[in-house]
């Protein structure tokens, strides 16, 4: 048995749990929580939350560790951290700091001989593998990436940073004519208000300015000043009725060419509809948890991501097995 | 550059000529042949066609064999003797031999310190990756593989040896019904006839009965009488102008639940619409032949298949230009 420890939970600590129960080749040993441990009511009977302050003693009794923090301050910090004393996976998705994430990872890594994945998921993690593998495949040829219709809780939260905004839900959702574009053999220079909309439902506080919320919310840079946003005003019990789930999911798709004049054309698609983002998320950070374990039984030592990772290190079947029946 | 030898020039042979002009880190040193070398014209000016009697000879300037021999009777023999003098990939395809295939393949390689990337192409090969994948990350949810829209070579023949029979196309057709109720979350058992339709086209030789090859064709055991059959009688010029593509794809789905009593659905589906099948797989052949190469490199020998390869090794792009840009 893989003996795996979850640290952080929260949305994708949580997750993290359930997916470990989908594996036969794993146990979960324990939970480490910031807040008071007593306060925090975990699903699995008989495993312990524990302290962050008392990890350190957990390091023998750990294959693997899946660390759930957040990746704008949590991850920086916890992975190279708990790398030095675990292997560990986690979900990192700040794609602008990868570079030096992974630098400080394998660092840590490296002196202590474990082994960390960084940045799995779905993006980055499965849509990164799409982009890689097409892109090796089809030289030349360009990945358009769409996400949605799917919550994206960073657009949420800027929503909710605006004054007069008590909640907000924010949806992404891919422009049908784009998509179809692209599955129709065009590579045009999108701009991002062509490839995708954003859905705002809003919350008021009482009181609160209507036309003004909405042009704070639609001129907004980076998060919004640049997409056709459409904003709902609902209650919070409808936010909470219609819009309580985190949904996500998108599109990899290529377009490449082949033969002596380029004539034949080649269409590769990923996607992925997901009605819970975390805990699909947590089913590959457990999966690739299992790939650290394996690599780290190897003798490897230091960051990998998911491109490093030959697929069948993800599944507890054997290699074997794989060949016969999945091959 | 990566010195690359094509052994058979027949549609991938050249498929695999064309997909070397489009990586800049590779060259093709020469095309192997069983025919008269001199009868065989490639495409690419200054490269030598040489006998397979010769091979050998080659031992010392080809980095990495593309092995284009066909899986009934040429890649059993082929690929385990060739991986005794070079780093080689095949794309075997008779999913039931693979086991052994394997075997005979790794022992040549191991014993002679090659590397030899077998079953490449989109299935096995990407298709396989998507099963993996998807299995890996949602434990206990079954994939459902549909082919084509596409030309099926091996149903073709069939045809073709058929009493009355003078030329045929047969596509393989997925069924739409049954690719909506798995993108809806359903998992049947389908029969093969509900999974796929086969389409025939077919040029009757002069004075051949219509109805008893008709007949011939739908009672075919394995391939087509667990199915249903549509055949279409075409001139000879008709099968010329609208059926001399080789285009095929197809569909990798599958569905996966998640939550504490399974109520979040997740639809993974990976898509192929490839408009020359041999060109595609050779794309595919050639990035793996890329891979056994940096294997072969770090000491590594013997048999792998696409589950054993890390993506990254794919890629003509160093690991730091992939994390940066495309993870």
């Amino acid at each position: 048995m893989i003996r795996v420890g979850i640290f952080g939970y929260g949305n994708l600590g949580r997750g993290t749990e359930l997916a470990i129960r989908k594996n036969d080749d794993m146990e979960l040993v324990a939970v480490f929580t910031r807040r008071d441990p007593s306060k925090v009511k975990i699903q699995t009977a008989g495993v312990p939350v524990v302290s962050s302050d008392d990890v350190a003693s957990w390091k023998d009794r750990i294959d693997v560790m899946v660390i759930c923090g957040g990746s704008a301050t949590d991850l920086p910090v916890q992975t190279p951290k708990l790398t030095e004393l675990f292997n560990t996976v986690d979900s990192f998705d700040t794609h602008a700091r990868i570079p030096e994430h992974f630098a400080a990872v394998d660092d840590a890594g490296k002196r202590n001989g474990h082994v960390s994945i960084i940045s799995v998921g779905w993006d980055p993690g499965l849509f990164s593998l799409a982009r890689v593998y097409g892109d090796a495949i089809l030289p030349g040829s360009k990945p358009f990436t769409f996400w949605g219709r799917g919550v994206s809780q960073g657009h949420s939260d800027a929503i909710r940073r605006v004054k007069g905004v008590r909640d907000a839900r924010q949806y992404t959702v891919p422009v049908q004519s784009a998509l179809d574009a692209v599955r129709n053999g065009e590579s045009p220079d999108f701009t991002p208000r062509q490839m995708h909309t954003r859905e705002c439902y809003v919350v008021l506080e009482d009181g609160a300015d209507k036309e003004q919320v909405a042009h704070d919310i639609k001129t907004m840079p980076n998060y919004f000043d640049e997409y056709d946003t459409t904003i709902h005003f609902i209650t919070e019990e409808e936010l909470q009725k219609n819009h309580s789930g985190l949904p996500h999911g998108g599109f990899v798709i290529r377009a490449g060419y082949t033969g002596k004049n380029d004539e034949h054309r080649h269409i590769i698609e990923y996607s992925l509809q997901l009605d819970s983002n975390p805990e699909f998320t947590t089913s590959v950070l457990v999966a690739y948890a299992r790939a650290a374990v394996r690599l780290h039984s190897e003798g490897v030592s230091g960051a990998k991501s998911v491109l490093d990772i030959p697929p069948a290190y993800l599944s507890s079947k054997s290699d074997a097995e794989l060949r016969k029946n999945l091959l």
